[in-house]
């Protein structure tokens, strides 16, 4: 199995609905270090498992919908507690999108598996594994 | 499949037996940064894996268990040869038997695996898997 | 000249006022992992330059006061423009004010300088250093 | 499931052809911080997955006998398009190569799998997982 | 003193002249992870050293302008031996002139240093302060 | 001001004397990642400011001196309290002295400075500057 990671970030804010979450259900924020891993059983004829170039572009068009914002107030995201799991599926999900609609060109037909990994600190991460 | 990780650390002297450790077979140490990461592949209501507080609380105990030992003295340990990969598996049977009891809230209820990760160097590391 | 760090980190909400900040003018947030460098010309009798242990704890504390908070509506920061380089600048005051309290120890009362550093993201940081 | 990585580098010259390469199409080069992954399901009676000390010595070897290059130039690799999914599988083969030739020793003997990754730059990363 | 620093990187192939540099006389090559640091012992009425978005799109040019070339052949640097000292200050001569043109904004007006650090493994890096 | 710097590590077994080390009066261990920084104003003829491959020589054979020891056990070190700073020292004037006994090669004639930096986990680290 091959994979090929492009690394990108965002910049948020946000508050967590549940007690669970103790002093972070105040509106607080987060920067999550991105990395968007492309799993794929089989080279094309390049040698490469997706372009790497459109793949950073279509990482950084994401995660630029997303940047500089207070997700308790986007519509996108209404009803969804912003855990960093769940960003990392909505992430996961706006990639495969973005493969089906043809975005990563070629290569990208016979993906396997989008992960999506969101790094909140030096001391914690959260990802979400979706296969193709 | 979700994954949430959480980095902890602790230092320790101890000797390893065999051959194979060359010059390890003396008295020495390390410092083990330390990476428990819980997999699931549903989400609970909140929306997490697992409590990320709970979860790091416990890594910060069980670590705090071995740190600023000798483990060649550690009761628990007697007998054992601690190379990174036999503290790997110590230390993520320790996380599981607190799964269990509870520790780590309902959220855990769902795990399908527990890895734990110890980076010894910048250029050394091993881990253990183990499902649940 | 000796030195230690110790990182910490905290998760903030907060807007950027200026024309200059663009998208950032919006409210959005941050995780700011931090380093506290204490340097040093001398060690003392226990050859240190600070007390580690307390030097961690102190800064838990100070980045504690500020984490899981929305900046624009904390009153000790009513009027300030918490860029990163004004957040390095408050934590070392801060730090130093704990330095001359006392809390730091005996180690600390011939410190040179304090320096803190924000890393806001992989590819972005600043620092704020102070002679003492 | 057990695991042991060691990481070395290698720095080279090279071009890609193919127009999905764009401007890596010109002869440039790259730095590859190399990691290479070890995974096998026991452990040997010393404790360990592989002799961590060869596994450094095997991987520093391969990498050795690529840095300094022009792998535009490398007999070994005529007609090959040096990718870094490419120059991963490459060394995962040549590891595997040293495990069934007896250089990593006993303990190799159980490999379940060898991973390489090949991080490029602190924004991106490829690599390649070889079942054994 | 504040400092404000960005990150970004080239990947480039040359060859180093003289017996010193052993096999890296070959034609090769190397990723550097370069950092822009910017000093000042002010901020501005915005609360800033230099406008970090700025910043970055200046230092991605400059690197731009290098990246996925054979510095061998590139007719500015002719005569030079592009070690990672003398890029580090090629860049910072660079970014200078860019503060001096004004493409880093009013805020630069009093820098009192520019520092450039190239990292060209994860085990060995060079860099270059010029005061302004 | 140039700068040059190399990264290694050791693994040694110590215990700290003093009530302000609290459990680390007990014998435990550590791994340190070990960066030697060589700073001069002047490059060299051949653009460097010291040969990078001795430099990490050097470091290789000072830090082999040392690791997979119990530093409470060196006759070298005997009597010294082996804080993270004080072997920072040790090890920056152990390169001075090959500084002076012409171990790192002409280049190094210049240098101004030495700077030893030994990281002790991911949250902690200390350093030594010394002129020359």
């Amino acid at each position: 199995m091959f994979s090929v990671t492009v690394r990108d970030h965002l910049m948020i804010a946000h508050s967590l609905r549940g007690e669970v979450f103790g002093p972070a259900q105040a509106l607080h924020g987060a920067t999550y270090v991105v990395d968007a891993t492309f799993r794929g059983e089989q080279l094309d004829d390049d040698g490469i498992v997706v372009d790497i170039g459109r793949a950073a572009e279509v990482l950084h068009r994401l995660v630029g919908a997303l940047t500089y914002r207070n997700l308790d107030d986007e519509p996108d995201l209404a009803g969804v507690n912003t855990t960093t799991e769940v960003l990392a599926r909505v992430l996961a999900d706006r990639i495969v999108e973005a493969v089906h609609a043809g975005e990563l060109g070629g290569a990208a037909h016979d993906l396997a598996a989008v992960v999506v990994t969101l790094h909140e600190s030096h001391v914690a991460w959260a990802g979400y594994e979706r296969a193709l």
